[in-house]
């Protein structure tokens, strides 16, 4: 039985339009103009913030949709996760690399009580597919990521609460943050919970606290019979704080039973984690020029190894260690050049195997030429090097190699001049490069040998990208 | 071949936007203020009804997400229907007691024609899952519940049918209302059809007319072939009518050919159904103090026998009787005590099989202490005893015995004092017993004798609803 | 790994309610008329194209919903496409003949750069269902079938592209166009891609150029193996061009591989194909009477056989060759009464067995007479002919016959007098007729003669059809 009613639907939107229908009659009449002035103030700022998106509905978006063709004009695989390193978190560059359409519509309700609380109702609908068909009703993935309730200038509350803010549902974290380029997030917290932000210490140190439950779905959990399985939930406490330009972040999680997993034929699966990150958010390009950059280092143990989709891998072994450095900055180096280097590197054993090893580095940087207001030149090149010993997990086997990638992206936009404007549409052409030894890591992945896509390739294609 | 085509898309905002375009230009030239005046106030006629979501579109949303854990920190079961008695409509109370994310986005489009004839487009798109994950492709359940076309203010209509609207198209029925702190309605109709709402023979006799179909899908048919299925429509005539505080509503239907389904290896499923409910809408907390009331009083026979999803259920008997009363009532206790307590109960008999019996009754009460602007403390109690003679219908056992649950819930808002006021954030903890017997009911059920989820449970978690 | 970051959440919105919020405190304080007139003739400059959705978000929707029934009181097989030509597009009038709940939400999102240059985001999801239930999470269709971003007004473009606009992403093609009462395109090119409209050599004569991908999803490639797939891209270049009132079209188009798939057991599958269109869109009803018409003659080879849905049917024959003829016009007999006739045919053959022939033709008209402000009569009559010779081309025998439609509808809508004013609330009852021999085509279509639904029939219904 599943429904909800509301008793009384927007109540605020029917309180402002009888509002307005009110004085609107009286406007018809013979009146001042000091009293028509003041009413047409007083409507103009009921309208305003619900047309600015402050009270009421608004709309946001981040989508992406393009084409990624080979030179026999047949789909390309691709993604920054197509190299062996990318099954662990290694990705590569995003430019000209990209075969699918992912979008997330975010539909907001914003509302704000007559003490002065505001409110913040955000849903977030997704979906992704590599098909290029207009009717996908068979291969799309339609889902809702987010669906959760903020509320922040809560009246009542004071002192160290007085600027904070608390929330419940299902979402991702406020303070998630990436490199853009890489489609990586330096860290990505998501799942179904209740928190509280900006609890303020002092005037630069602030901390958030919040529970996130994620869900460990019908997973094997007898050596002996393949389709036994279990299901469990992984419980995640985090704590983020501030102090100025510096980020502590704190996570433990604990999925009761995990242990029962069964990975690789043996239940040694990590029912416990501790995840912990240091990050510096820098408000300069490294020091040497206006622009900005961010640095981080991600440590993690037992379930907590896996260090940015934090407590999302259930397979990770009891002994699990993992470290993660991600850097990267953004700065013009002339009037007209763009610049944004970037590295993501990770050191990890005993991963979902005792004993095994992954290691991977990868070097990206984007660079972009401004040419009119609305056309630039984009660069991209990726050097990507692992050296993966997984141990016959998932069926993969070790390699030791490198990829490289570099793409040239004619792009235009709506208004050159920065690395944040969106949208963009570009054509692109891309080489790129890799070991043959790669192609050995598992069957059915981007590189596996046994596709047309061999160890030097073009790719060219269309691809639009938009958020706001 | 699935698509359409809009000829003339949103002539309205184009005209409004020409409309404006051009006294926008005439305002910037030398005016009087009078012309000035007169051209804003024009303008923000214009512009308020959309703002206020009276023209154009507008978004409503019931949504509910939260975290249900048993003492292991892993899912309960959970939910108002997870006794016996809830497979046939006896809920318990929510609070503390939803394990899922389940939501509505509603999307609205009104327009308001030059003879002033209005229109309401309604679509509602709805997702219920009890993963805690933020990509729930697999195991989400996206779909569209709603999407009709309702007219009022109908220029051309006189007499009885002056204050009319009509509508078609897919939809829950305008006048369902519900036992919020059941998650129940007391008649929750819905389906495909047409009709026409608030004919109005006197100042206090009004009536609705309806045509709803629902559809009966693969429904095995043959008693010697498992496999052997066929599918059907069910018709339903409703006629509500309104006596001041009292309504009257009447309900015929039919599903051809549903005597061929077979139900527990025979051929006597119902063909058609009648059903009739008579309710009083309070306006007083039963006549003792201020707040409200519903009371009703629901009949059904054959189809008619599911006494409040009418029309839903095919594998009814055609000797299917049922008797459901529901009542609840919300007051002031004292300046900061709300009070709402309810009660469920029904009787059927030759339910799906004959000689079948269900009788069941649940006591509800939500009580709520508001401490500040922002936090209250909720408390509910349900009670239910049971006694259902299934004759093992979908493999059911007979049970009779008692199910009781206690919640206290620390709740913050954005404003506090009201039964309806929504959003809601609240930390939950639940103390749930029952007797043993219940957990023979079947197998796979929440309280199902082979999982941990024993006699007596502590649940805990969080949770965040909304509405608007 | 799926997900992407909004680095700088909607900065027009936040711009805006920073600009409004400083002019608002401002107009509190002592001010001139003068001044306090300029003050709200800025900020209702900003709100305006907010609210009539020049910028921002707005929502624009085709859906119909509706029951169709037969005299049984069971759902009807029904749809324009449910005669033997119309599983190669002959369609038939829709009027009473549409079994489905069909909907697209479009979420739009418009803004202007600082340069003057617009962009255009939109997304339309979609959902298709038989079902007449208000839960259709296991037989709804939700996907997204559009997803792109297009530009106009380019501030840098200049000579034939000053009034250019560029697109890339998911989109239908931006000039299909249709017969409304066929449900049936002139022309659907939709698919993945990129591409630029509006080059404009002279004052009447202007190009569109652009490139869509579709995907052919794992078609048979192996006569031995029935379970041996493949998956090919379609590539189609497409160019419009316009003389005056004349359109011209060229399609081009290759499925790289295509020549592997089976049909009919061999693989003699187009890998390449060929489409063009010549079309007329008249301005008055055929040069005789107030209105518009529209013809257009399409042909295709190969892949380009398919006339209307451009390059989705993978199956077509090397050999294949389609001509396709369409005609329409609206115009008004009298002050009350508006006609709207139509002629569909197509003659294609070696389709996807060399040696096959398909032939038909469609008449129809749709007819309504205007009773009041808010009602009308509609009636629509068709006639099909269709000689087909299939080859067991999918298990379809030859048929030559005819099919005939009348269908009388009395119809609501808030302001009656236009073709195209929707919303529409319409009941119906139609009869249609066939030749037997039709009912042999496929086992399992409407017509089929082992199903209910014989060669006369009676059906009625009630349905919404709404576009803004």
């Amino acid at each position: 039985m599943i429904f909800g009613k509301a008793p009384n639907p927007n109540p605020l939107a029917l309180g402002l339009s009888l509002a307005l229908a009110s004085t609107s009659v009286a406007a018809q009449e013979q009146q001042s103009v000091e009293e028509r002035l003041a009413a047409l103030e007083e409507k103009l700022a009921e309208v305003e913030p619900r047309a600015a998106g402050d009270e009421g509905f608004s709309f946001n978006t981040y989508a992406r949709s393009g084409l990624l063709l080979n030179g026999d004009l047949q789909s390309a695989p691709g993604g920054p996760y197509l190299t062996p390193a990318g099954s662990v978190g290694g990705a590569v560059g995003r430019l000209g690399n990209e075969p699918d359409t992912y979008l997330e519509a975010i539909l907001n309700y914003k509302q704000v009580a007559e003490n002065g609380t505001k409110s913040h109702y955000r849903l977030m609908i997704a979906d992704s597919t590599t098909s290029s068909n207009d009717w996908t009703a068979g291969d799309g993935a339609l889902n809702v990521r987010q669906a959760y309730v903020e509320f922040s200038d809560i009246a009542s509350f004071t002192g160290i609460f007085r600027d904070a803010s608390i929330w419940a549902g299902k979402r991702f974290d406020r303070d998630n943050f990436d490199i853009h380029w890489l489609d990586s997030d330096f860290i990505f917290l998501a799942g179904l919970g209740g928190g509280i932000y900006d609890v303020k210490f002092t005037d630069s140190v602030t901390s958030n606290f919040s529970l996130y439950g994620r869900s460990f779905l019908d997973f094997p959990s007898d050596p002996q019979l393949a389709d036994e399985t279990s299901s469990t939930d992984n419980l995640i406490l985090t704590a983020n704080n501030y102090f100025g330009n510096v980020q502590w972040m704190l996570n433990a999680m604990k999925a009761q039973d995990n242990d029962q997993r069964v990975v690789g034929g043996v239940q040694e699966a990590a029912e416990t984690g501790v995840h912990t990150m240091l990050a510096y958010h820098g408000d300069s390009f490294f020091g040497l020029s206006e622009g900005n950059f961010k640095l981080a280092v991600m440590h993690g143990q037992g379930l907590g190894a896996e260090a940015k989709s934090i407590g999302a891998d259930g397979d990770l072994h009891e002994d699990a260690v993992s470290t993660r450095l991600g850097v990267y900055g953004t700065t013009y180096l002339s009037e007209s050049w763009r610049f944004a280097p970037a590295i993501l590197a990770e050191t990890s054993e005993d991963r979902y195997i005792k004993g095994d090893e992954y290691q991977w580095l990868t070097f990206n940087a984007r660079l972009a030429q401004e040419f009119t207001q609305n056309f630039e030149m984009q660069y991209e090149a990726s050097w990507q090097t692992m050296d993966i010993t997984p141990l016959d997990y998932a069926g993969r086997n070790a390699v030791d190699g490198d990829y490289s990638r570099f793409t040239v992206a004619p792009t235009f936009k709506p208004q050159v001049g920065d690395f944040w404007n969106r949208p963009e549409i570009r054509v692109f052409a891309s080489y790129s490069t890799w070991d043959d030894e790669l192609e050995g890591y598992a069957g059915g992945d981007a590189l596996g040998a046994d596709s047309d896509f061999e160890s030097g390739q073009w790719t060219f294609g269309t691809q639009m990208e938009i958020w706001f």
